[in-house]
């Protein structure tokens, strides 16, 4: 665990006397729980409960060590697992801080727009924010800058011209009335049973045997994490995450309380060597991946890994929360097998959803899990919203049962590699030298490292004034890395604002770059197929 | 808090022995905490952590006070405080037992169709999943019992001839091309700007002053009442709520871990002189309220009673979440207003829902509460579905718009009176005298209290051999009560069917009668407006 350095923020509030610290620790040396546990979970409670808001310096941990008559190691040990989960970050000349954080944000009594401007708290905090708030970002970002045209390849969202409109107004036309019990009544909380039927029949033409009893349908596969996490996680628990990863995920386990360990990604997925090492060590209640196109990365997860990632959750009995949003956009080969084919035991709960494939404002997901947890799951889902749409469910379920997915698939496939491609050459031409690209084999979005030690932040503040939107990588990690990278969606824009975008993007850079010193070493760009954390 | 009485059941487990519960109580004498608390809170962990199973006898009071050395009083409060919250029982011949809750339902390894059959389950413990499973629940029904058609008189849901497949048709055949990506995108959290518009326009007639930044779409009223209770509640936090009360807001207040407080609620709405009593003894930190046509009452709150009430939420600064599904489902003179438009200092969040006015599988409903909390609302929702379903909320407001809901609701509002017509004239017709009923001035159910000494319970399962299915009133209830109470929806079953419905449970009645002793009492037919609780 690295403590980041950085330069002093105007808006945080002043540090608190750290006396305070040490007082509102009550230790108990007898009741079987480790001082340094005891010292972190008080700490964790405080930062989290808004008693040591944002900005509090803690004592350093010899000064802490004495108050409380403990090691060094006990304070270094609890401030280790505390920077860990991303509460606590170590500044030059400023001593050890607690960091603003999701939940903190939420509970604080002073909107967040008194510390940095509404539209760039959506950029950067929260990709999916930023998409559901993309109208008012846009008009705060064109307010901001010139009058031009703002491009957004922020949004991880098909391209509007490929939402399959045409053939959901036939499907309506002809059927709507006959329909009209299952189209627009309650469903099952577990869905329609037409479409849990559908989705299976395509699962088993992908590999996995399952049928409709083990598809729940969902609002969105955000809900599906939310659902998972909340019946396999209780606050404190430890979940695993590939860093950099969606960050959806990571705030709805840290949301619920859970702690989130970081396992680093390579050009294989999940390095598994570091996985081992912590289920060998500590004893977390689930693993999340994205094997396959993850997110934000674009890699999947080579079979051998796969293999042996299922082996490890067997032997450490740890179920796998599979998240396959973009599986079905490849373009090359075969469609790539999920995770789940290769599960022979149920270990592994799979998560996909229609919002990629066909559109988001239908609102339909699914896991995917051996029957008795799809139970349970449905009893939590009805407590909190009853049923997923059936207008949605029931349009999604004549999509499959008309054998429109498909043709539909071919024509998204190929649109989206089309764009992919100009994305990569625009980058290619317009972009300074020593920026490092991935170049995916499927998905929505191109991984980038800038060049030199140029910030994503600033490029993200220069771009806004050049009208184009991006997603900052920071929010992907756990740990405060991923500053000097950010995520390019090529799904929502099309050809010729895609090229525009880049430009925009690369006049913003040069204009960074002419700032600093000359000693700024140029290196030539790098492509490469897989990302590099 | 009076113990109810039953016969013991044949599925509840053997009871533990009584000796391991005084075991698992450590008080701590020293710590500023009440014992009665302690005990009480060492109990309710075990109850609903599933170390106290269902069925586990409690010690005497007596016994257990001289076991951990305290007064029996502290020993009585402590079971009172758990029997209020419905988790412990009094029972002759038994003593007091572990009551099944639905929480424990959720932690218990075994599945509840080991107890009791899942259709029964469906009927009795959760009106909305007993819709949501309605098509396997009528499929069991009619297994069960001979092959005649099944009636069902238990779902809140609109009669499939007046869910707008019509209207909703065309304004796809017109515009879903073009409002493609405002239907079928991702859309803001907060949701889709024209309908927010239009909600708010809507609602200002009806007296309530709000604009467009007032209101949060939602996934369905159940969605709000968790977001409202997750913002406002922490676990053991206490929140009011009428007796009987919306089951669904029942479980989720306790899926929250908080405790729920009953008020009665008589012809006028909740009892205010019980409320104050409770709001100055107690903290409740909310007041859950259905003030118009109450669902399962019917009951109307008088305008006295909604300016008190208004009165004491200002005084005691408890914030009150007033949920208005049916207010525009009346059938005499003007629309009555919401409590809402009573409020001038923003104490109610109001919730209403479009599931009842047009057609639960839109999934739109909405709430409508002072800005700083529509912000912070929708940063909640965000983490656990992060958009209400954009096609559905076109439509409604393409329905808005159009000016297409007053002529619907002038049809709906027609119908249903004339379905309630029916209903109450043919119990009056079928039904044995001593039955007691509400004739609602609008909404979706009558409320019905059994003659006698009748129970729902073996009415229900009498009247599932005639093939025909109702909610019973138990589960509205937090204490037990409700025993001889059933609901009834003349909403969504045609006139035919409804006389049919009723004409079947008045055989299921007589049938349960003449196996009674013929010392029962034969009283009149009681019609009354408003119910008797």
């Amino acid at each position: 665990m690295a403590h980041k350095f950085e330069q002093p923020q105007e808006h945080s509030p002043l540090p608190l006397f750290t006396a305070s610290v040490s007082a509102m620790i009550q230790l108990e040396r007898s009741n079987g729980v480790p001082l340094y546990r005891q010292i972190y979970e008080r700490l964790r409670n405080a930062i989290l409960g808004g008693e040591l808001p944002e900005g509090t310096r803690l004592p350093t941990e010899r000064a802490l060590a004495r108050e409380l008559h403990v090691n060094r190691t006990t304070v270094m040990n609890a401030y280790n697992e505390l920077a860990s989960e991303g509460l606590i970050e170590g500044h030059v000349g400023r001593g050890t801080l607690v960091k603003r954080t999701y939940l903190a944000r939420e509970l604080d009594d002073e909107p967040f727009e008194q510390h940095m401007p509404s539209w760039l708290f959506s950029l950067s905090a929260e990709e999916e924010l930023a998409l559901g708030h993309d109208a008012r970002l846009m008009s705060e970002i064109t307010a901001l800058g010139d009058q031009q045209e703002v491009i957004s390849l922020a949004a991880a969202t098909p391209a509007a011209g490929l939402l399959p409109a045409e053939l959901l107004r036939e499907i309506v036309q002809d059927d709507l009335l006959t329909a009209r019990q299952s189209a627009l009544g309650y469903c099952p909380v577990e869905g329609l049973q037409s479409l849990r039927r559908g989705i299976a029949e395509r699962m088993r033409k992908h590999g996995v045997p399952v049928d409709f009893q083990h598809i729940l349908v969902l609002s969105g596969s955000t809900q599906g994490i939310g659902l998972v996490g909340r019946f396999l996680l209780h606050p404190g628990d430890e979940v695993v995450v590939e860093v950099p990863t969606y960050l959806g995920a990571i705030q709805t386990f840290r949301a619920l309380g859970a702690r989130v360990i970081g396992v680093p990604i390579d050009n294989e997925g999940m390095r598994l060597d570091l996985l081992e090492a912590i289920l060998a060590r500590r004893s977390p209640r689930l693993i999340y991946t994205l094997p396959t196109f993850q997110n934000p990365t674009g890699v999947i997860m080579s079979p051998a890994r796969r293999r042996r990632l299922l082996a490890l959750a067997r032997r450490y009995q740890v179920p796998i929360l599979e998240d396959d949003p973009y599986g079905e956009i490849y373009f090359e080969g075969e469609a790539p097998q999920p995770l789940k084919a290769l599960d022979t035991r149920g270990d592994v709960l799979y998560l996909s959803t229609y919002s990629k494939l066909l559109a988001p404002g239908l609102r339909v997901a699914w896991l995917a899990a051996p029957e008795p947890l799809i139970e349970r799951l449905s009893l939590h889902k009805q407590i909190f919203d009853l049923n997923t749409t059936a207008l949605g469910q029931w349009l999604v379920s004549e999509i499959l049962q008309r054998q429109m997915l498909d043709p539909h698939l071919a024509r998204v496939r190929q649109q989206y590699q089309r764009q992919r491609d100009v994305m990569f050459q625009a980058i290619q031409e317009y972009w300074p030298a020593g920026t490092r690209v991935t170049l995916p084999r499927g998905g929505f979005h191109l991984w980038c490292r800038l060049p030199g030690d140029m910030r994503a932040r600033t490029l993200l503040r220069e771009a806004a004034q050049e009208g184009v939107a991006f997603v900052l990588g920071e929010p992907f990690h756990i740990d405060g890395g991923g500053r000097q990278y950010i995520r390019l969606s090529y799904a929502v824009s099309d050809e010729v604002q895609i090229r525009e975008g880049i430009r925009r993007i690369g006049l913003a850079m040069r204009r960074i770059q002419s700032r600093r010193s000359p000693r700024d070493e140029q290196e030539g760009l790098h492509i490469e197929r897989m990302p590099m954390v």
